[in-house]
């Protein structure tokens, strides 16, 4: 079987720690071949750092299967990359980049079979010319075709709670702006395909979120479950899509409501990820949907202060390689 | 040890039949003595309804405790109560406003310890002249003193998850615009008064979440945690509140996270109700905050489609009786 493609991430953060230290515990945590997207000097040192008896190698995607058993395959990018836990430097972002780019070519080409990234870190990319708004969208630049762009959708998943956040990183007196008809029905087409094809689910059913308190409460306390939302999900079921709501945020995620849904479509983040995050620990994975490629990543940042001391939890990353491997088992 | 006053509620939902139905269970449960405000010919007909064989009979709050053991306390409250599940008539309407007013006044006179209040139906009670936005403020407005009302803060509680919503129910668009730094600090104030007096807890230490995905992430996602919170924050501090935040609303969540605060102060209705419902299922209870009486209540509406049935859950109400209890004990 294909290996996964793992990008490095920023080398500062805790994203080279985590899957050093997963590598070490291959044959104990029964984990699939991957190879990683990054320095492979860079790797090494921090390998030594963390007192990690590793061996690192230099491979081609095609290689890492055979390599996986005695050394980490590491596709090198090369260039200058520091080994300087918690300190970002600017300089090493052409190889945070290039990582990513040459990772998800991999995965493009059938080499790899899917995609983990380890956390990036905006800021020190910005000077090197990034210019997306986050990780997914450069993710899905690099998926366009033909200068069209997919739509990404960021779904937080664990065991069967899966949520997807309609608006993400922007300030709550702007989410009631951003939700539209066409925006939730686009979402749910993406749900509803990648449910199927990634996730073998046959028939999803998809809960939906009201935006206010008690899904509005007929009107009573808001108006855009009237206005946006309901009128959205009549397009969606017109369309064949099983979508349920809008369902009061709160009561929607009382375990037995969540527990008849596949996945559930909430209207910004907190109300995507709270539930997550208590259900999931730190257990909860970032899956991106509607893209040609298969991507998941750990819900964390690259939490600096941890970097370098072996101390990350590598809960969520593990998390991610097997759900990376569990929706490619079937049709790699 | 005085009795617990329960308020009867909206006849037409579930509230009469799960006391009822806690009642006939009284001896396997240990609850502790109760008093129901309500009518006594009603809630004989709805037990007879529910099968349960259990006798009703009316008191004076002082003769509940000698009574409860034969039969179910119930300071008759005059008026028309039909037995209607599922059907509120607004005929009811007195009886129900008139129930909640001499249940307050028999706590604030010390006939009982505490107030626990069953849902009421707020669409049912509008002819009758009741112009409250809700159950809670009319409780305020009934404790008032010298005509000045006391701030009652709702929290949801469930052993040791408790979380406070700052704004409840209005729409998400206006949830920006109504967070203050008088209300956060007034709020705070409650909370650590009442946390001391009635949780026990010496020197309590509460969570405050940010408005923003990421508490704003200084200020590149909205402006409120900067302009707001911070502030508030740092006038509670000067007062002596251990008030720790803005914090992430997501990652507040953890349970590692949250389990080291007493109490969580949540900007919005869904931000404090979704993880308890995560974390509690049906067992969250309502306790309202900075009231001269102890008052609780299940977390939950009148349910009109169960009333009747016998099918409605008790174990939010019976928490409700267990923490008005509990808060109780230590001073009564």
């Amino acid at each position: 079987m294909k290996p996964l493609a793992i990008s490095m991430g920023e080398p500062a953060g805790i994203g080279p720690d985590i899957l050093l230290s997963l590598y070490a515990r291959r044959l104990e945590l029964g984990l699939p071949a991957f190879v990683v997207f990054g320095h492979t000097g860079f790797l090494a040192e921090r390998a030594k750092r963390l007192g990690l008896d590793i061996a690192v190698e230099a491979v081609r995607p095609a290689d890492a299967g055979a390599v996986f058993a005695r050394a980490l395959p590491v596709v090198d990018i090369a260039g200058m990359v520091p080994d300087q836990p918690g300190r970002p430097e600017p300089a090493s972002a052409r190889v945070v980049l290039a990582a990513i780019e040459e990772a998800v070519a991999s995965v493009k080409a059938g080499e790899s079979r899917a995609l983990v990234t380890a956390p990036i870190h905006k800021g020190a990319l910005y000077h090197a010319g990034f210019g997306h708004p986050g990780h997914t969208e450069f993710l899905a630049a690099l998926c366009a075709v033909g200068g069209i762009e997919p739509l990404p959708v960021m779904m937080l998943a664990h065991e069967e709670l899966r949520t997807v956040p309609l608006t993400i990183h922007v300030p709550i007196k702007d989410v009631p702006g951003l939700i539209s008809k066409e925006l939730i029905v686009e979402t749910l087409r993406v749900m509803a395909r990648d449910l199927q094809s990634r996730f073998g689910i046959a028939a999803p059913r998809i809960a939906v979120a009201g935006l206010n308190p008690h899904a509005g409460e007929g009107g009573a306390i808001g108006r855009e479950e009237i206005e946006i939302i309901i009128p959205a999900l009549e397009q969606a079921r017109a369309e064949g899509i099983a979508a349920i709501g809008p369902l009061p945020g709160d009561t929607l995620f009382f375990p037995k409501h969540w527990r008849q849904y596949d996945a559930v479509l909430a209207m910004y983040h907190d109300q995507a990820l709270i539930p997550i995050k208590t259900v999931a620990f730190d257990a909860g994975v970032n899956v991106t949907l509607g893209l040609p490629i298969v991507r998941t990543s750990p819900d964390h940042g690259t939490a600096f202060d941890l970097a370098g001391t072996g101390k990350a939890s590598t809960s969520s990353f593990l998390a991610a390689i097997a759900m990376a491997d569990k929706m490619t088992t079937r049709t790699a």
